[in-house]
C-alpha cells in the first residue's frame, strides 16, 4: 500500500452521508450507541419490529394460542412468507426458495439431490478455501455418492471444470468468498458447467442482502444461503434453499421428513415429496427463529438492490483509500480485490499480529472480526453502516497501531469464538 | 367401555389436586385463563421466565452485543448445556447429549452412523405405525446405505428381531407412539438387538419430559427427541440427540458441519470431528430457539421424574375411568393400553367423527388434538394438567356429543394443520 492518494478527511465523509440515498435505513435498526459495527457480514443487527414480534408470538400465539396457533396465528405457512421475501432479493421464484434448518443442512440437501441427477457423473469441483462446512459437507456427499471432490485453489475452477468435461457432475462454490470477499462470475461459471452438462450449485451466505443477485438470470439450478448475516434474522437465524423450478420435479433429497411431504398431516407411512419447493423442508422449524428472520427482512421491502450495492462498493472502496492513506507502513496487507465489482460487501486485510490487532479494536468499539490465520475481516452492511464509520474505524486501527496497545495480554488471550 | 365403575365426582378430583405432590409445577407456566390444554404432547406450555430470557437475548445480547455475544453472553456452549438439562432427564451423561436441529436431521445423522459401524449388516427393523418421519429417513437410509427396511406391526418387531438375525444391523423404534401412547420395553429389547450384534436407535419424542426414561441403565446406543413437546422448549424447538460414550469415538456422522469440528475457528479445510459428543453439530443453531429451550429446561431442576410420572399415569387412568363413566355407547373406543404402566402420558380415544368432535372440544377451550384417520388425542403434562381439568374435559367431550355440535359445519372443515 502507498499514501499517495488525494487525503480524504472526516468532513468529506459526512458529505458522502449527507448524499447517501439510502441513509434513512439505518433507522429501521437498533444499534449500540458508540460503537462502529462491521461485522453483519457474521451477525447482522438488530431490525425494529423484531423484538415486539417475538413478544407477540411468545406471549400471546404460544403461551395463549398455544397449539393452535400454528393455524390461528399462521405458524404454519412462516417459512414460505420468509422464503418469498428472500426470493425477491435473489432474483429467485417465491415458489423456488424456503427456509429452513442450517446453511450446511440445506446443502447437503441439494448436493445429494443434484448428485442424483447425474448418476453417471462422479466428479465434483470446489474450491480450495472454500468455507470449511462446504468442504466437508461436499466431502461427505462425494463419499455417499461415489464421487470423486476436487477442490482447486480459485484461479484453477474454471480449468478444473473443463478438465471434469463430461464426467461433470456438480460445481459448488459460494458466491461471494468468506474471507477475502472476492466474487464469481456466477452467469458465466454456470453457463460453461452446463452446457458441459452439470449442475451448479451457490452458496449465497455472503452475497443474499448485498448484492443484486439474480440467479434466474444466471440460470442457476441451486442455491442455498444464510439467514443471520445480511439478512438480519438474528444469531443462528433459519438458512434457506433454493431449487430452480424445472428441477423440482426431480428433486429426490436425502432428508425426507414429515414437513416435506405432500399431505403432512395424512401421516402416511411412504414418503411422498410436497410437489413444490416444500419438499426441501424436513422437520419442523423454530418457529420464534423464522418469525424473527421474517420480520427482520421487512427491511428490505422497499430496496433497490442496485442503490445497496453502490452504497457498499463505495464503503469499500473507501475503506481502501482509508487503509492507505493512513495504514501505510504498518503491515497491513489488502487480501481482497481492489475493484469494487469483484469484490463483496466486505474488505479483509491480512496482518502477522491480525488476532491481537483486531480484539484492541473490537475493545475500542470497532467491530469487525478476525478469521485465521491472519485475516482482519470489516463487513460493510449497507443498510446501517455511515461512510464516517469507516473514517472512524480506519483512524482507531491506526490508533491501535501507533499505541501498540494491541500488544496487551488481554488481546492476545484466544476466546471460543474468533 | 362400560359404566360400570365407582362413580367419580368432580369434588373428588378436586381432592385429588389437593393432595398432589406436585401441583405447585403448574405455577412455573403462563396458561390460557380457562382453557384446559391437553396438549403438551405436541406443542408444551410457555414456562414462566422463557420470555425475559429472550428480551434479553434480543435487546441486549443481540442488540447491543452484537457478536461480541457468542462469547461474552455464553452464546457459544448454550447447546452443551440445555444439553446437559435434557441428559438428567433421560438418564444420560451430560457428555453424551447435544442439543441441535431437529428430530428428524437427527435421526438421520445416528442412523447413517449406526448402519456406518454396522457395515457387514444390512436389516433395519422398524415398526408400521412409527411416526411418519422416521420411517421416511430410515427408508433414505436404508437406501444410501444399501440396507432393507423392515417396517412390521409393534407386535411382530421382536420377531422381526430374530429373523433378522446376524444381519440385524439396526433397530429404531419410538418409545412411546405418538398416536396411541403405548410404551416399548426399551431395556428389553435393547438387550435383544445387541445380544444378535445390532444397535439399538430409540426416539424418545413422547418420553423425554414425561417418563422417567434411563438410556444408560437399558444399555441403549442411540436416541433423539423433540424439545417442543414434554420440554416444553416453544414451537420447533431444537431437538436433541444421544451417543453411549462408548460409541462417540466411532460415530461418523453423515452431515460434518464447522460446528462438529474439533477447532470451529482454525478454519481447516479437512473435517476432524469434535473428539466428544460435539461431532453431532453441524451448522450455526438458532440462539433464541437454543436459550429459549434452555430456559424452558428449569422447571424440571428440581423435580423427580418418578414423581412426575406417577402423576400422569394417574391422569390417564382417571381420564379412561370417566371416559367409560361418562361417553359409554357414543362410538368412542380406548386406543391406549389401559395399563398406566404400558402407556406414555397421554390417552387416545377413536372415533368416526373423530376431526370434527376434536374440533368441537377445542372450540369449548378444551385443548387436544387429532391424529388422522380417526384418533382423538389427549395429552397429560403432569407439570401443568390437574386432575379436575380432566373431569372438565370428559364433562365437555360428553356435552359436544349430548348436543350434537360436533355436526356444525365449523367444525368439520378441514385446517392446514391438524
Amino acid at each position: 500500500m502507498n499514501a499517495s492518494l488525494k487525503k480524504v478527511t472526516r468532513a468529506d465523509t459526512e458529505k458522502m452521508d449527507g448524499a447517501d440515498p439510502i441513509a434513512h435505513l439505518r433507522d429501521r435498526f437498533t444499534l449500540p450507541e458508540g460503537d462502529i459495527y462491521l461485522d453483519g457480514n457474521s451477525l447482522g443487527a438488530l431490525p425494529l419490529g423484531v423484538m415486539e414480534r417475538l413478544e407477540r408470538a411468545v406471549l400471546k400465539e404460544w403461551g395463549q394460542g398455544l397449539i393452535r396457533s400454528w393455524n390461528d396465528a399462521d405458524w404454519y405457512p412462516a417459512p414460505q412468507r420468509a422464503a418469498a421475501a428472500i426470493a425477491r432479493l435473489i432474483g429467485a421464484g417465491a415458489d423456488e426458495v424456503i427456509v429452513c434448518d442450517s446453511t450446511s443442512v440445506n446443502l447437503f440437501k441439494v448436493l445429494i439431490g443434484a448428485l442424483r441427477m447425474r448418476k453417471d457423473r462422479k466428479i465434483i469441483v470446489s474450491e480450495i478455501g472454500n468455507f470449511p462446512t462446504d468442504v466437508y459437507i461436499n466431502a461427505e456427499a462425494a463419499k455417499i455418492m461415489g464421487c470423486e471432490l476436487r477442490c482447486v485453489m480459485p484461479e484453477e475452477v474454471e480449468q478444473a471444470i473443463e478438465d471434469a468435461g463430461e464426467n461433470l457432475a456438480a460445481v459448488q462454490l459460494t458466491h461471494v468468498h468468506y474471507k477475502t470477499g472476492r466474487v464469481y462470475d456466477m452467469a458465466g461459471i454456470t453457463k460453461r458447467v452446463q452446457e458441459l452438462g452439470g449442475l451448479a450449485i451457490w452458496d449465497l451466505a455472503h452475497s443474499a442482502g448485498a448484492l443484486p443477485v439474480d440467479l434466474n438470470a444466471c440460470n442457476a439450478d441451486f442455491a442455498i444461503g444464510c439467514g443471520y448475516k445480511y439478512l438480519n434474522g438474528g444469531p443462528g437465524a433459519p438458512a434457506f434453499v433454493f431449487v430452480a423450478k424445472r428441477h423440482i420435479e426431480a428433486m429426490n433429497q436425502p432428508l425426507p421428513g414429515w414437513h416435506g411431504h405432500a399431505e403432512p398431516f395424512a401421516f402416511t407411512q411412504t414418503y411422498k415429496p410436497h410437489p413444490g419447493i416444500d419438499r426441501m423442508l424436513t422437520g419442523t422449524a423454530s418457529q420464534l427463529a423464522t418469525l424473527a428472520l421474517e420480520t427482520a427482512l421487512k427491511v428490505f421491502e422497499d430496496v433497490d438492490m442496485n442503490v445497496l450495492r453502490q452504497k457498499n462498493m463505495a464503503l469499500g472502496d473507501l475503506f481502501i483509500a482509508l487503509a492507505e492513506q493512513e495504514l501505510g507502513g504498518m503491515g497491513f496487507n489488502l487480501a481482497s480485490p481492489k475493484d469494487p465489482k469483484a469484490r463483496g460487501s466486505q474488505v479483509s486485510l491480512t496482518h502477522e499480529n491480525g488476532y491481537a490487532i483486531m480484539q484492541a479494536v473490537i475493545a475500542r468499539g470497532v467491530v469487525g472480526d478476525f478469521r485465521a490465520p491472519d485475516i482482519l475481516r470489516f463487513g460493510f452492511a449497507a443498510p446501517y453502516v455511515r461512510y464516517v464509520d469507516i473514517w472512524d474505524a480506519v483512524a482507531h486501527i491506526r490508533d491501535v497501531m501507533e499505541t501498540t496497545e494491541w500488544k496487551r495480554p488481554e488481546f492476545n488471550e484466544r476466546r471460543a469464538v474468533t
